[in-house]
């Protein structure tokens, strides 16, 4: 039999639950890793909130996670990764994974040096110019677009139709207009705009050629499996294994049987947030923990 | 010289800057009164909020309004009216004046005893059922339609053109695909949706017979003034004046020179709030102070 290792808690934050697609992500590149998801729902949407007060609730956030055992924390959200996460990242109590960076990084790997991506995001991730320079510091000129009107149709439920068929046409057409040059990625820089993603390929398809879409998610996922190996899908595992590497049993093996745990939190609204959960997370969840954060 | 009454200090409270449309017309209501306005845009938006939440949030809010020296809180805001001001109303320091009650008042006031009356409002204020709790409380049955496009529809500026048409056209439709009589008037039960009034109507001519619409703000105003007389415009200064009125001199009269002092708090993101106020109260406002509500 083997010997149990002691699976890691990663905690998981977001203003609500859009940050269950990054979760998703998670379950998949991190089986042998436990989870503690808090969506601070008494405050969503922080798209619209001060930089002052995105601050203040995920410094509250980040303390409760780590109280209830994370080792690591995920900033899901993008807004509070663009607004709140650099000041905090100096004196966090563990290490602190946003979204932008890897979101960056997921373009910066599909396009040339010094092209433009288009990045659209939440008012208040576009205002931070985080992903401007997340991508100028990998050599790429970023155009951010805020689209205020996706998350209300993503929690809508409209993620198809010609009415946001037509929004999202308003959109990346002011957006392609704003480009000095042509881009040659889109960013989501909005956990819920994965939702969107088929939709909004089509509508890029028809006013351009087809601009590759990348969403952090997947990227954030990857870095956090760097940062807990032993949590990880082994990269031998993957899809296209590389040749050469040492046949060990791989590190996650000792996981694969069990179930990771999840746990969920919520601030507010928590059977709304339980009820929302499998659109993003892909998956039911059986309880919420309706929690207050203290400021 | 004529002495100088006291001028009466009224709270008005909302989750944000939509109430604005309210104190708007209290300002036109009431040219005897000052104004303490205060958004709690923190929390904003209440639409999706738990009711216990929205009770904490709004009993803050009136302690801070109260201590401020308000004489009367409005609450201006449709979801807090429905859901927290029935739970408040008892224990209040001063009188408390909700919105709901006089919209269903001004659908009461223009259609037959027995009628169906349409209210357009938030999730949270349909869920509460507040409107068809008022409504029957008038002898009316009143068809609850959420439409959780609106606030961010106006709040995008989006106040017209064929996007927010055809949202119109499907909330509309909806809505009188569910009614089991046809409604003779609609209520707009949400402080930002007079703001789509124009377009409402136009829409609401191609689907159906002119369907009157109401407002609660013009009736909440009205309501309001019947508490402070002192500070309302009388009743014979207005369009119609009331033959064989006394010809006294108008109590509002007093005040008439004299430009009401109004003052703006916010929980959040001040240079927003005072970037919006103008689309919904219809003049600038000098400056919003910050404030932290202890929950």
């Amino acid at each position: 039999m083997t010997t149990q290792a002691k699976r890691p808690l990663i905690g998981v934050f977001d203003s609500g639950f859009g940050g269950l697609t990054v979760l998703r992500e998670l379950l998949h590149h991190l089986p042998g890793a436990d989870f503690l998801y808090l969506g601070d729902t008494a405050h969503l949407p922080y798209g619209s909130k001060s930089q002052a007060a995105i601050t203040r609730y995920t410094r509250a956030a980040i303390r409760e996670l780590v109280s209830r055992g994370a080792e690591l924390v995920v900033i899901a959200c993008n807004t509070a990764s663009a607004l709140a996460l650099p000041s905090l990242q100096d004196n966090a109590p563990v290490p602190l994974v946003g979204v932008v960076g890897p979101g960056a990084d997921a373009a910066a790997a599909i396009v040339p040096p010094g092209s433009t991506v288009l990045v659209l995001a939440t008012e208040g991730t576009c205002n931070s110019h985080a992903y401007a320079e997340a991508c100028a510091a990998r050599g790429l000129q970023a155009v951010e677009k805020p689209c205020p009107l996706f998350v209300p149709l993503v929690e809508e439920g409209w993620t198809d139709g010609p009415i946001t068929e037509q929004i999202a046409d308003v959109y990346l057409k002011e957006a392609l207009a704003a480009a000095l040059h042509p881009p040659l990625a889109i960013v989501l820089g909005c956990t819920h705009y994965p939702l969107l993603r088929p939709l909004l390929q089509r509508e890029i398809a028809k006013l351009d050629d087809n601009i590759p879409i990348v969403d952090s998610a997947e990227a954030t996922a990857r870095h956090t499996a760097t940062l807990l190996p032993s949590a990880a899908v082994p990269e031998s595992s993957g899809a296209t294994p590389a040749t050469g590497e040492p046949t060990l049993v791989p590190t996650a093996a000792v996981h694969s049987d069990a179930e990771p745990h999840l746990h969920f939190l919520a601030t507010d609204a928590a059977a709304k947030f339980q009820r929302f959960a499998p659109r993003f997370l892909g998956r039911e969840i059986p309880t919420v923990e309706l929690i207050t954060l203290e400021d």
